[in-house]
């Protein structure tokens, strides 16, 4: 049953998992290219100096790999319990493909002036959050709804989507804060990063606890 | 049967298939390479400012991301029948390849010249589409005459193949008319976009009628 | 039986099979950087006189790219045989690999210097086809010499591996005639290109040969 | 058995593998990018002279070439006895990866710095070593304390992480080498590229001593 069921997975969303990776691998990647640019901007100065100057950069450089990393491990997770793929499908991922080769542009724009216009800066980066939990609500919600998924899991697949749309939410309220506050902001996303940094995790606490719930109802 | 069908196609086509996959992912993530560069362009400018005045980096992203994600999908549809792969086959794919991998070009033409000249640019892109239509048509038609797709979806496969050659004569069309209007041509592509969009449900659809056409001929 | 192969296959081969390919899936797209680049050199000029300008580019661009589709093609039927790799043998493929990498800095060499130092830019490109014939001639040797390959076709692997020593040689002289002409070693290249465009084809032919010059020699 | 064993590898490990692998293949791929730079540096230099001007990007691409390939190798090793994954794991395997895309920088400043700033330039790159040898030794400590490898495998498995504890407390001492000499820590880092290079080898070496131990010590 296992095996019959893993067959089925490699034939229909092999090639769509594969092209995912090697775009999140390449926009992963492309990075870097960004930093070796502070090189190359003032030629006579000392490598050292030059390095601490352009600490926005490394900043920068780290936020973006983390961003992407985590996309590609909520994908990952997502796309696990998925076992068809349609045309709509394919157009809904690559909408998410669209805002993850996007993501180095943002992640330049924080580079160059996180620290001459940081509020502009980190709104641009929340636009690209914002995008990127639209996109993966949308995902899981269409795959849900069309019965992509794993029939067995539909259940918890429910409980897993859920993070998607108050994913929506928070990072609504963080991007509008940007413009009053620096500080909340990166508050905001540093707890975003720590809990979608274990999508399985988040979503099977959110998961027990619907359950939990619906037994204490039925218990009334 | 099915099982064995599969086996056969994973020792046959996949390494083509991964590396195409590789090709068309890494096209459509440097197109964000051109947008980053407008980032460095006038380093003196305010953030917001700038971005709003390189509004064509970004309509061109957006139409270079379009074209490959469509060109990656109807690839994708066209290998889901082809079963073997020979060096000719190879040699044509590698084409289609060399235009996939030339696509960031015409869209830094796109970005740089979309306001200063807009026909000149929008025809060379167009070139490059008819480029794509021919290469599309020549993989479908080469693998449909030497039987490198699946036998049961041959009548099927023959529906499939006419939309690219349907679609040279289109490109064409629209490339012409490049050098009279700006408009028109931009109405032409937008409509092409729809149709390519879901290659599966466009070829179906036009398989149904020629089944039809087919079927009340016998009747006379 | 062919079972079992295919699964060995799968096993031993296939990262290394799928870390190559995404080298040289990179590789080949990389290339239309330096076709970008071109476009930023005089920003006032007017876009088809930058582009018929820039003529070497597209010509650089165009070798680029099909003297590494040939090199995967010649992978991919090198592969085809290897059913084990050892640690020296993922050396030498990184050698080939080192080579491949390398190559965007001959094409662009060729893009920038083909219309002033052309000797000297076809020499350079010259030095990156030994090197890869080498490279190649490497793998064969050392897969069939370890071993490494499927025994059923190791009379045929021998004709094969001897077009990569043949292709050596044939490059040395290449290399050596371009400090006296430019039109030769072009000649020359072309030849190349015809015949590993197709190393199976040549291979065969080759094998036939001396099947048939053996059985000639025993029938005496 | 056999069969069993590497299905539940495909399932579990095989997109991490191939999110990795695109990484490595693309951050190997981009060390080129430099190496072109160069050729636009002085326009109107001549050909052989710039190349010959900047022989430090060929020495930088070719260390920077060598240790993503040697890590790609290690990662390869390490993960042919690894069954499952986990989050934990995957952001392990993350950091291990945010220093692969990180080494083309310190490649890139090898290349700029190498005849200005020696001492400091080698740091940098030390640096990036000594952190890819804490990744690779967490990705192996974790995978052996969690029962994430192939439990037939994990006496030998000891021995292999092993490696990477010695790697660490070298790579600490060649650093700070860095500070007052040029060729001891350049003699160093090429002792540790040949142990490296083969850590199949090194590490089974390494095993049979720690096996022979043993037994010493029982038979006493």
């Amino acid at each position: 049953m296992e095996n019959r069921k893993n067959q089925t997975r490699t034939k229909e969303t092999s090639r769509v998992e594969a092209f995912s990776d090697g775009v999140f691998a390449i926009a992963i990647t492309l990075l870097v290219l960004e930093l070796i640019q502070t090189l190359h901007a003032q030629p006579g100065e000392r490598l050292l100096k030059k390095c601490l100057e352009h600490w926005e950069s490394f900043v920068a450089y780290t936020i973006g790999f983390i961003t992407l990393l985590i996309c590609w491990i909520n994908h990952h997770v997502a796309f696990e319990y998925i076992r068809k793929v349609n045309t709509t499908f394919m157009w809904i991922n690559g909408f998410l493909l669209f805002v993850v080769t996007l993501t180095p542009f943002p992640t330049a724009v924080l580079a160059e002036y996180l620290g001459k216009e940081s509020r502009t800066a980190l709104a641009i980066f929340g636009v690209n959050y914002i995008l990127i939990a639209i996109a993966a609500d949308a995902i899981c919600t269409y795959a849900y709804n069309h019965h992509l998924i794993d029939e067995e899991h539909r259940e918890y697949y429910y409980s897993y989507k859920l993070i998607y749309r108050y994913a929506i939410f928070f990072n609504v309220i963080a991007f509008l804060l940007c413009f009053v506050s620096i500080v909340i902001p990166i508050i905001l996303y540093s707890i975003l990063f720590v809990f979608f940094a274990a999508p399985k995790e988040f979503s099977s606490r959110l998961h027990k606890r619907r359950i939990n719930k619906k037994n204490a109802r039925k218990n009334k």
